[in-house]
C-alpha cells in the first residue's frame, strides 16, 4: 500500500479528529460552556481538517505535505486553547492535538 | 468518553475511508482503469461518508444510528463491486468495507 | 452538465450548510448558550451532511437519493430545533432547512 | 450576518466543489480516462478543500485566512491541469478554479 508511508500520520489525524469531535460536544454540556466557545470552535475546525488531511495522504496526494503542514498549525492552536482547560474531553483532546501536529510536522518535513 | 460504545464502529470507518480513499487513487493508476469507473466512484462515496459517520459517532450525535444504517449499505455496494476486480487494493478495501457494514450495524441496531 | 438535474437541490444544500455553520457558532456568542446545546449540535450535524450530499449529487452518485432522504430528515430535526429560538440566525438556519428538506425529498421522489 | 463578509468567496469555493466533483465523475466515463489520471486526483482533492474553506468561513474561523491560501494554491493546480484537456467539464471546472482562486485571494488579503 502506496499510503504506508503515512500510516502514523493518518492514524493520528483520524484520532485528533475523533477527540476534537468529542470535545466540542462534551464542552457543550458543561455547566461553564459560556467560557468554551473558542474550544468548541476549535475543535469543529480542528476535527474537520484533520479529516480532509487523513483523507490527502490516503490519497497520497501531491498536497499532502502542504495541507498536513496547515494542520499541524490548527492542531497546535486547539491544544493551546484546551489546555487552558481542566475537563477530562479537553485534557485528552490536548493530547490528541500535540500528537497529531508532531506527527504531521514529521510528514511534511 | 461518551464515545467509548462507539470505538470499534469508529476505527471501523475510520479504516474504511482510508481503504476506499487508497482504493480510488490505486485503481486510476491500474492499466484497467477504463473497466474501474464504478469501483472508483463507490470508493469515493464510500470514503466521504465513512468519515462522516466517525464524526456523527464521535460528536454522540442523535442521527449516528441513520447514519450508519446509510453507512452500512454503501459499504455493502462497494464491497461487491471491489469483489470484482482482482488488485490488492480492492481485495483490501472490499475487506475494510465489509468490516464496516458489519460494525454499522451492529452500531445501529 | 449531468448535475444540472441536481442544481436546485445542490444549491439548497450549500445554503442550508453555510446556514447551520454559521448558526452554530452565532448560537457559541450568545448569552443564553446553554440552552442552544442541541441546536448547535444539530447545526454540525447537518452542516456535514448538507455538504456531503452536495458532493454526492455533484457527483451524480447512484446513492444521491438515498442520501438527499436521510438529508431530509435531518434538516427537519434541525429547524424544528432551530424555531425554539428566537435569534435571527437560529430563524434563518431553520428557513434554510425547510428550504433543503424540501429540494432533498424533490430530489429523492 | 457576520458570514457576509465571506459570501462572494463561499460562493465561489462552493460553485468550484461542486464543478471539480462533476469533472472528476465526468473524467471517469471519457474514453481517454487513463490520461485524466492526475485531473481526477486534483479535483477529488480540490472538491474536498474548498467545501472545507466554505465550512471555515460560514463559521467565521480565526483559520479561514489560512485555509483560504492553501485552497486557492490547490485551485490553481487544478485549474492548470484541467486546462490541458478539452472536454467541456475540465473547461468549466478550470473556470470555476480560477474564479475560487482569486476570491480566495481576495479573502485571505
Amino acid at each position: 500500500m502506496t499510503s504506508e508511508k503515512y500510516s502514523t500520520c493518518i492514524d493520528a489525524c483520524n484520532a485528533c479528529a475523533d477527540a476534537c469531535d468529542h470535545c466540542s460536544v462534551a464542552c457543550l454540556g458543561e455547566p461553564g460552556v459560556a467560557n468554551l466557545g473558542r474550544c468548541i470552535r476549535l475543535d469543529m475546525d480542528c476535527a474537520a481538517l484533520c479529516r480532509l488531511a487523513a483523507g490527502f495522504m490516503s490519497r497520497d496526494s501531491e498536497h499532502a505535505s502542504s495541507i498536513c503542514r496547515a494542520c499541524a498549525e490548527l492542531c497546535d492552536a486547539c491544544a493551546q486553547e484546551c489546555e487552558k482547560h481542566d475537563h477530562d474531553h479537553c485534557r485528552q483532546c490536548a493530547q490528541a492535538c500535540r500528537d497529531c501536529a508532531a506527527a504531521c510536522r514529521d510528514m511534511a518535513a
